[in-house]
């Protein structure tokens, strides 16, 4: 049987803290006519109500440390500012929208990050992903909107980076659909010059992937975010998409504007 | 065919405000096998984050008046800070919990409370409760935790009081179940003697209200708590409980210590 397509969306950095482009993009993203997930991050508003409470963001490698303070910071702002104004603005747009954490239905659950090498805190690494509860949601047309949080299952919640929840729910949900996975991303796409925002690479498959490392166009930060997507393409997702949030409405298009990646 | 039972309780203050009383309750609540609704409310910790981040609280007759900043401080703290952690603390007791605001599938519609005579702000009346939503969610197991917000399903959210949130989510399901509403409360129940913390009035109904109205025993507050219960009452609830925290567990027992009111 032909699996049916499910496009797992995530967005964050200036999406989330743009009101003006938030709404854009949740507008093509309710267009799609086809089962969907959001996945949001927290873009710089938990970093600013953390300041506002005399909560300074301490981050190691990107990554925000997240102590018992910061914990309640990301709760709020994740869980109930950003999530619900998304929710808000998906129902006005006749989207059945559900926001939630992993713990919502414990639909994510995850452990405590190890303390070495580095002590983020309140930091979870995903364990599981409860797919029948999700297939019930998409079944019912209901569009879960993440926040990236986790628990554990014994109470406590998580800070968990929004880039791996969408991929492992997209990764989890692939037994049963044809997933498509699209970042937002702050480029048209990946650039054969990165100096020429119109020079994106728009597919990329393996091969391609290869040549593109050894001839030096793709390097630096890029690298890891490449080999995510390729991991997550082996565990059984359909294809990868990168694509600028302006040009969001084009990808389920031929002539689409972004970076498509797969096997 | 005979109605099943459903529990609506509503918990807020001092409930909300204290960890431990928090759990106590929680455990309580995981303890009732039937299905349930929990909504809370927002005790001091909204006053108390709004007033770190130089957000103060205001206040006509008790009520909050909700401007922009404050309905950003209660999305927070309710749908996020509070909402998450009765969540996980909830799933980690066996419950399956999900954590809502009438946003999410839509299940709570208010329109903005008219500015006249007092603009309270972003605070919603309810106009519409999405029972079949429900329904399902309560054929699922689920146990749906509301955070005192509502939209309007035009992209807006609003602030509306918890106690109106149960009584309405309690009435609506009450064509389909043998709803009982339970509103935790400071004192053991309705005292005859206000010294006395042990006369609780163990059963009212439409006959002794109204002696205990005409004797004086209930008087001031306590007078519109009693009109809002037997305005629900007649609108189809099966029973309404007034209950100590520290006896939510003996509702459902013969001898249970708090006031249970009938028509």
């Amino acid at each position: 049987m032909q699996k049916s397509e499910l496009i797992v969306l995530k967005i964050g950095g200036k999406i989330v803290d743009e009101d003006n482009l938030l709404g854009k993009v949740l507008e093509d993203f309710s267009a799609w006519n086809v089962p969907k997930i959001l996945v949001h991050g927290g873009g710089k508003i938990a970093t600013e109500i953390g300041h506002r409470l005399g909560i300074e963001a301490k981050m190691h490698n990107g990554r925000r440390i997240t102590d018992q303070p910061t914990l309640q910071v990301v709760t709020m702002v994740y869980g109930g500012l950003i999530n619900k104004a998304i929710v808000a603005k998906l129902q006005s747009l006749g989207i059945q929208a559900l926001g939630v954490t992993g713990a919502d239905l414990d639909i994510i659950r995850a452990q405590k990050r190890s303390p070495q090498p580095i002590d983020f805190g309140f930091v979870g690494d995903i364990t599981c992903i409860n797919v029948p509860i999700l297939q019930k949601l998409l079944e019912w047309k209901i569009t879960p909107v993440f926040a990236p949080l986790t628990h554990d299952g014994k109470g406590n919640l998580f800070n968990t980076n929004a880039d791996t929840i969408a991929q492992e729910v997209a990764v989890a949900l692939s037994q049963y659909y044809e997933v498509k996975l699209i970042y937002s991303f702050e480029k048209k796409g990946v650039l054969s010059n990165p100096n020429d925002e119109e020079s994106y690479i728009r597919f990329i498959n393996t091969a391609s992937y290869k040549q593109l490392l050894s001839s030096g166009i793709i390097s630096g930060g890029m690298i890891p975010k490449m080999e995510n997507a390729f991991e997550a393409l082996k565990r059984g997702i359909a294809s990868v998409m990168i694509v600028q949030a302006d040009y969001l409405k084009s990808v389920r298009e031929e002539e689409f504007i972004g970076t498509k990646i797969t096997l």
